[in-house]
């Protein structure tokens, strides 16, 4: 693999910052909660399944160094840790199954010295990790059949290695098809307005070799008129109970341009990305990002030098009847949803 | 109006520079045809209507100052000119249009003395700015009756005072409906890879005082999904017999949403965009541009220092079947467009 989007060496969180590539590879050291708040918040380190890991490190540095006694006082500063981290970023499922975690294993282990208790956050932590690497591999086991000689595949935003602890989702398909042989095409849709298309995606295939072609998202409908694209594959934010999927926005476009061409269309996630206790899409909160993004980040000047009003979400909801199939670690899941997400997924 | 896109005046081609809005309105003096071949090359003056007076005025460029002393003579320069003008871009019906107007204006007129034949041409460019400007006054006062209090207009790209010699097409029926006081919101799409929705519309819009509000081109579809548009108007660049429309890239995604989600879809577009001679969309030459206007134009660095494979058109084709009405100055084209088309608009 070579890169590790996060990890936890020496007492520090280590991350890519992503929103120094493709100019720059460069790892951020990060020994405090309040730093990879910031972290998180600033997208250096996103992808919802690299966003649990990252969630429930963060925690860890909260707590890490806590002078509690006991359980009740160290229980509290707990709370407040993960309080702040919930507030980093709304949308991504991944995020609060971890710190969901990460607080079960607390109060699992109240009896334990606060020590000990610190380690098997740690250990959590680690676990996390872990499962989402094997749920990465799972994943691309289970996907892979998907991709056949001469597709042409697109995709959006950035579901790959630097989204994931492994080598991600809806990229981990293709990787893993390359790695089977197949023959194919990919298109990136640049994302704006942070471009994790162009920036992260385009970048990702490049070092893995696969040849990819960049496109304006709006242009989406217009390749798939041509008959240029036989597939669409994305990951996910999260997903309601009834298949519905939040994800970077512009997904729900290229759905809908899917469904008018007849195009399958394929979520790719891990489980940890599915949140059952809510119904459908509508729930799901939609983080909403500053105008300076679309006017000014990644503009050699701001566009509009004048204050503009603009309307920034940062994630869209793709109804589940745009959606072919749900791939996760578990199997790949079909319509019904409503039913077979139920089945497949047995969340506690 | 205060904003006159392209002029004559002291016998130069007066334009805006739009590369430099919103930053600076800065305009260009230009005396030589190939100057304006580049000024229309690299968008300095581009919109449909704009680019048909901007090739005739080049032609006149091109020939105003030629020595030849018979007919023969001059119509091999004439054509010489209106040859490479028409190489400079080739999707806008409008400069084709504009074109064989001189050309005929010549020909017509070829018993007469040269000098004549001038002054002709230069009354020809005159009146199809002056036709111009009169078809974007037809096309609002048949147009705004389609805008009603509290409708929610989104649009894409630049179809405005910048796109036209007047108040422009899909903005002139925003304007007029203003100046009848009714009361809209807009969107308008930012229109990547070269922003015309975040550097032109917008800043034509607050020229005028209307409330605008900017997205990314792929927050269109949640937008509509949200119940926030109403309807969707927007240009064209090249109107088929049986009114496929070709526009800005990222119009057919447009359109595509607004089938999905139920919301008319609106094309506004005068007589001399309509090309009868071509069946249907299929026909219609979309221009391909270069990588770097995605990869680096707009960017205070480029997004990717690498060679990256890019596909980057500049127009896509909205099949017939998405169009609820083509909004014209001879009145507005509902449905069977083959026939109503053929009927409305009797072009030579």
């Amino acid at each position: 693999m070579g890169l590790r989007t996060i990890d936890y060496k020496d007492n520090k969180v280590v991350i890519i910052d992503q929103t120094r590539l493709p100019a720059r590879l460069a790892y951020l050291r990060i020994k405090k909660i309040g730093q990879l708040w910031q972290a998180i918040r600033q997208l250096k380190v996103r992808g919802a399944p690299a966003l649990g890991a990252a969630a429930a490190l963060g925690v860890y540095l909260g707590v890490k160094d806590s002078k509690a006694r006991d359980f009740i006082q160290f229980n509290k500063e707990l709370n407040k840790a993960i309080a702040h981290i919930s507030l980093s970023r709304p949308t991504a499922r991944n995020l609060f199954f971890a710190l969901e975690r990460v607080r079960e294993v607390a109060l699992k282990n109240r009896e334990k010295p606060i020590f000990w208790i610190k380690k098997l956050i740690l250990s959590e932590c680690k676990l996390i990790m872990e499962e989402d690497r094997r749920a990465c591999r799972a994943i691309a086991r289970y996907g892979v059949k998907l991709i056949r000689d001469n597709d042409a595949i697109l995709t959006i935003c950035n579901a790959g290695i630097l989204a994931t602890i492994d080598y991600g989702t809806a990229l981990g398909l293709i990787y893993r098809a390359k790695e089977e042989g197949r023959r194919f095409d990919v298109f990136a849709c640049e994302t704006r307005p942070l471009l994790q298309g162009s920036r992260l995606t385009m970048w990702e295939l490049k070092r893995k070799r696969i040849d990819a072609t960049l496109i304006c998202d709006n242009t989406a409908a217009r390749l798939m008129r041509e008959g240029r694209v036989s597939k669409i594959i994305t990951g996910a934010d999260r997903i309601a109970a009834n298949g519905d999927t939040a994800n970077k926005i512009g997904t729900f476009n290229l759905a809908v341009a899917a469904c008018y061409h007849r195009i399958p269309f394929y979520v790719v996630a891990p489980v940890s990305t599915f949140d059952l206790k809510i119904a459908s899409g509508k729930e799901i909160p939609i983080e909403q990002r500053c105008a300076s993004e679309i006017t000014g980040l990644f503009f050699r000047r701001p566009v509009l030098s004048e204050e503009v009003s603009v309307y920034n979400p940062a994630f869209d909801v793709t109804p589940h009847e745009l959606i072919t199939a749900i791939v996760t670690d578990k199997g790949i899941i079909k319509p019904p949803y409503s039913e077979n997400i139920c089945r497949r997924i047995r969340q506690t």
